[in-house]
């Protein structure tokens, strides 16, 4: 504990030069009137109440020494000794650069820059934040912000907030994009802060998200990284630094702005399903951190994962005081995707003789008629042998908490914290009624091994992203993705074909790069002009369908450019001529290059399979119900791509559509594997192929025998 | 406040006889042994700490009167002065009988049977419940219990808990099926109770939720009643008196036990689509109340519509310390189903002076820099000038918590309060980070005007409910469901003649009593034997299809009794013999009746509408995507029957599905009306005729030109 993060840099980037942040030396500040010395806001306030024990420089040419209160002041940067480690400047956002040039003059690497207004608020703003950065990286200063509170460490005893923070020794490095977590809000028993090192990346222009994991995943003193992001700008280097550090810390995470991009409208097409948050939901799933849904839950989860161990499963027991609480937990066992675990015979046995007859011993334990007739000889006796149950991962126990010290005999705080001690693999979350829960909780949650919860929900979430933890860290390595052998020089062709001739929305030729990928596609071809119909019509064989061919038409079928069940070549043709007609009247001056006619698809289940190239984290994968049932079924499943067989089959198995998939009353099971192949050759396709910036296969069918594309669009 | 509940009883129970539970002038308490005096948990030390003024006797031949502290000890009841009101039961179970006839001999009309093992433990317990209620009933004795801690009451300060309780005046009426919400649990600053009445049901033998809502009903004192629920018997009465008080008194509700029975396991029949959840939630719905998820919500949603008046709409505005906080803000409402509000110019124009150039103002309103530079000038003005705004309907202010006395210039605790109360119909929900957040909070919610909320979410939730409960109190009276000029004769002899027969299952003959109930089916036929086969089909025009009829399969398909797209004479008798054969492998022995051949169902969408008839609630209607999708799709309407049109349009219109039957992508839109017509006729058949305990349509096929029932099921 509280050495610098270790040097050795196994991998990932060096971040060392964030030590001059967490625990610089001295530090200068610019920005101060004169009215901060002794103001409540005012960092000199904070630096002081936090206990710093370093150098503090202030820069006004206003002030004099008589005003300083323990800080030395300055009238300019040029006044300042050689060696100062940090500059924390909340000037106007025009002075910035002026300021930011003085120390560099001065030899300063570091800077902390308060001061809002740049990219978080105006096209100006956004202009003079460029500006700064270009100026830090021709001159080897590193930025904090803009529009930041900075940091906070507590073990240093430095920070740059302005306003009034908590030190903690919680084992929780904390990173945000807004001051509001660090100074700290309700978890339990109104215990503000719960870090012992935070920063605040503000705009993030130059320290970013990734410099703070790789330092805090170094870091002895961390066991936890708690993280609040509203946006991550380099997808890849947060999956791959993230994906590393969880295997060995929890990365708790919350991701707001959620609503605000919002679910793209949902359409037919499979990669406008894939809006931004299900990106985000995808890289955190690939990156192994625990996703928290509010800001509660990030704290608490934190906390959580400081407290216990991970379960191993996710069986849980109860052990209540109240019956009614008891089924309360049974309601927020099932809410949160847990099992009621399954007490064993011996676990009765062992406990039964303490309850009345006519009470039939089960799990949840409702332990009051026991605990009412000899609280110390049954309490603990009852939550040690529910413990030691092979079949128990976890154990919920609900509990009354009285005023002390008139009912200490019965105090179950007495004990809970022992027992958790020498079960660390099973964690023990309390739930508490009653006049005293504050003081029953420190009681617990000062013994470092048990935490009570504030709602019942709390604690079943908290043991189910627990579990879910556990699983990522004891996960086998990812398999590798399949190489399958496929055309992928004919693929760069209609690509490079595509792009020069200005198409960005491929139709004709997704079929046949698809087919180029060994993806199996309904028998087409295409039809350029009336005279070619009927002889395309017989290689094909009736019936056939027909869809029109046009650079300029994006939605085939609200253009009339689609029919069905061509039966015959009179059809055919009337079908040809009345499309055209449909489609120019819907569209006039289209240029129409052709049709496609194709075979009727055969029955089967419709799916969709598709992908999305983020700008952030590259290409996303979708499958999930397909045709008209898209729009509906709200049925989906995304991955990062590429994916391994493993993973395909998840996606898969995870949709609603999967029971259908396997055959309902009756019917023959889909061809499964045909759906896992297509799938890992697309993953492979929009990961080899990077100007394909959208795919979507809608229809694809799917029956005992295979599964075949019907209609496929790429959007480069 | 404080007087007895109202004597007029303008309709529901006569529930005074509740006032000698609530404010007994006298009681006696039997079951005690001398240890109890001074212990902890004891009932004598409740009442003393919770301040009753009451005479308080105790039956116990062993104690003497040197043992009393304060009350008075009698051997046995024999030896009671005549006028008690009240008795306290805590004897095993065996003896309960026992004292309750002592007490009736004594003319005590009252008793609160606190001892556990009734009909909550085994069927030897059941049968002593049944026991003592019988003697209750045959001699004017009203029980409360067994197996409950009785009640609370602030103002006479009595109660019969044996664990102590907190003293509160908020005009809150508990009613329970726990005594863990009597004892209090979290809610915010850790105030417990928050009540000023309670009542513990527990197993409710004789006075029932039916009783204590009528009763809080009437009390002057309770302007809110809270119910923890784990079943409900009465369902029809206490859908008529809910409903009844709702309109003036909001009755927040939780019912636990949900996961317990859990869903019924989804089925293409509809009838068991609609789980006992399903039942509750459409009863629920019908009774106005508001739906609390979880023991925190019950909580906080009693205080808030203590706290606030329900807002008009849903558009919030929100006024921000910290840009953080408000894109926090931002996700909780959109998650809780709320709108974000437009500011109108002329509030931005009232503001936008304060806010430097480079900020556009907009809600959410950032206040940190006007907040920054002049607390007093910018606050108060902001919120006032949002709170004016038409376009917003309640507001969530987020604002940090500061010690004080340092930060009171920056204490926003001193203007909330005031400002709420200026704008009675608009609520504003606060929530704070910082280190005192338990003292901002007491210092808000001290006011009374308004309340500090846990996390955003929270906030948000509460706020949607607020303004669900606004429109409940606001809506017209419901409209009298439509009475069809239908056959109920015919559907009468149907009904009787199957259950004469002994078949529960009705399969054709539901399509005659559809029929008999105007609702078209698909043209169909019954053919006994293999030579009326070709007429029948003749009757009906080919293709048909075939479905065995015969009372011992119940499940069609699975027996093979279902051929589809028939096309001639010869197909016909194929397909007749075919099916015998297999039917008959499937199910040896089973009696062929003969097949009901039907015309092939219209192209259209699939629909299914059924109902289920509870034991408790009576007939709940239920309407969701039919056919193959059912299993999938998830996506059901749940009421009570009887509905009216506007209701059936609603659960029409809140399906996933319903886009779908309103048309996508050019398609023509399905003839709603019809369903709607089928939907109101299903309402009218299962309220007319209590004998159907089941009904299944699925599917009906939906189109432009109405629809139509292809196939159905009534079980008896």
């Amino acid at each position: 504990m509280g050495g610098p993060v270790r040097s050795e840099t196994p991998s990932g980037r060096d971040v060392g030069f964030l030590d001059r942040f967490f625990r610089p030396r001295n530090v200068v500040i610019v920005g101060l009137s004169r009215s901060a010395v002794g103001a409540p806001v005012s960092v000199l306030t904070t630096l002081k109440d936090y206990g710093y024990g370093g150098e503090i420089y202030v820069i006004n040419p206003n002030m004099t020494a008589a005003d300083a209160d323990g800080f030395n002041v300055r009238a300019s940067l040029d006044a300042l000794p050689p060696g100062i480690d940090l500059a924390v400047i909340s000037v106007a956002r025009e002075q910035v650069r002026g300021v930011l040039e003085g120390c560099i003059a001065k030899g300063i690497e570091g800077a902390i820059v308060i001061t809002q207004g740049f990219a978080d608020a105006d096209e100006e703003g956004r202009r003079l934040q460029e500006n700064l950065l270009a100026l830090a990286r021709a001159n080897g200063l590193r930025i904090l912000g803009p529009n930041t509170i900075g940091v906070a460490d507590a073990l240093s005893c430095f920070t740059s907030s302005f306003i009034e923070l908590k030190n903690d020794d919680a084992p929780i490095g904390q990173v945000s994009q807004s001051g509001l977590f660090m100074m700290g809000h309700h978890l339990i028993n109104n215990e503000p802060a719960g870090f012992c090192m935070s920063i605040d990346l503000g705009n993030a222009s130059d320290i970013d998200l990734v410099d703070a994991l790789t330092y805090f995943g170094r870091s002895d003193r961390i066991e936890v990284i708690q993280c609040h992001v509203e946006g991550i700008v380099d997808g890849g280097a947060f999956v791959e630094t993230a994906s590393r550090i969880s295997k060995e810390k929890p990365i708790v995470l919350l991701k707001a702005g959620r609503s605000e991009t919002g679910r793209v409208a949902v359409a037919s097409h499979s990669g406008a399903a894939v809006g931004e948050n299900e990106v985000y939901d995808a890289a955190f799933r690939r990156a192994g951190v625990v996703p928290a849904r509010n800001a509660e839950e990030l704290r608490l989860l934190s906390k959580a994962l400081v407290t216990y161990t991970p379960p191993r499963g996710k069986r849980v027991a109860v052990v209540s005081f109240s019956g009614g609480g008891a089924i309360l937990a049974i309601d927020a066992i099932e809410g949160a995707g847990l099992e009621l675990a399954r007490l064993s015979e011996k676990t009765i046995r062992a406990i039964e003789d303490l309850f009345p007859p006519w009470l039939a011993v089960d799990n949840p334990v409702d332990i009051w008629i026991p605990a009412a007739r000899d609280f110390d000889a049954s309490f603990p006796h009852i939550l040690e042998q529910v413990l030691r149950d092979d079949a128990v991962d976890a154990v919920i126990c609900i509990y009354c908490s009285y005023t002390l010290p008139k009912y200490t005999a019965l105090d179950s705080s007495r004990y809970v914290g022992g027992i958790a001690s020498r079960f660390p693999e099973k964690p023990i979350l309390c739930w508490s009624y009653g006049l005293d829960i504050a003081g029953f909780s420190k009681r617990i949650e000062d013994g470092g091994a048990a935490m009570v919860f504030p709602s019942l929900d709390a604690a079943a979430n908290t043991i189910a992203r627990m579990a879910d933890y556990g699983a990522v860290r004891h996960a086998a390595p990812r398999g590798a993705p399949p190489r399958f052998d496929v055309d992928d020089v004919r693929v760069g062709e209609l690509l490079t074909s595509a792009a020069r001739s200005g198409s960005r929305y491929l139709f004709r030729e997704s079929l046949e790069i698809l087919e180029a990928y060994g993806i199996d596609t309904a028998r087409w071809k295409l039809a350029r002009d009336e005279g070619a119909l009927a002889r395309k019509a017989a290689e094909i064989g009736y019936p056939v369908c027909m869809k029109v061919v046009s650079a300029d038409i994006v939605h085939k079928s609200d253009s009339g450019g689609i029919r069905l069940n061509i039966a015959d070549d009179r059809a055919l043709l009337d079908n040809y001529r009345g499309m055209r007609e449909d489609v120019l009247r819907a569209s006039p001056g289209a240029t129409i290059e052709g049709v496609l006619l194709q075979a009727m698809a055969p029955e089967g289940k419709e799916i969709m399979i598709g992908a999305r190239r983020d700008p952030s984290f590259g290409p996303c994968l979708v499958v999930g119900a397909g045709g008209i049932h898209t729009e509906v079924l709200d049925d989906y499943a995304f991955l990062l791509a590429p994916v391994d067989e493993t993973e395909a089959r998840a996606m898969l198995a995870g949709l609603k559509l999967y029971p259908m998939l396997r055959g309902v009353r009756g019917e023959a099971p889909c061809d499964i594997d045909s759906i896992v192949d297509t799938l890992l050759r697309v993953s492979q396709l929009v990961t080899s192929h990077s100007s394909i910036k959208e795919l979507d296969i809608n229809p694809a069918i799917v029956n005992e025998q295979g599964s075949v594309v019907v209609d496929a669009r790429i959007v480069t």
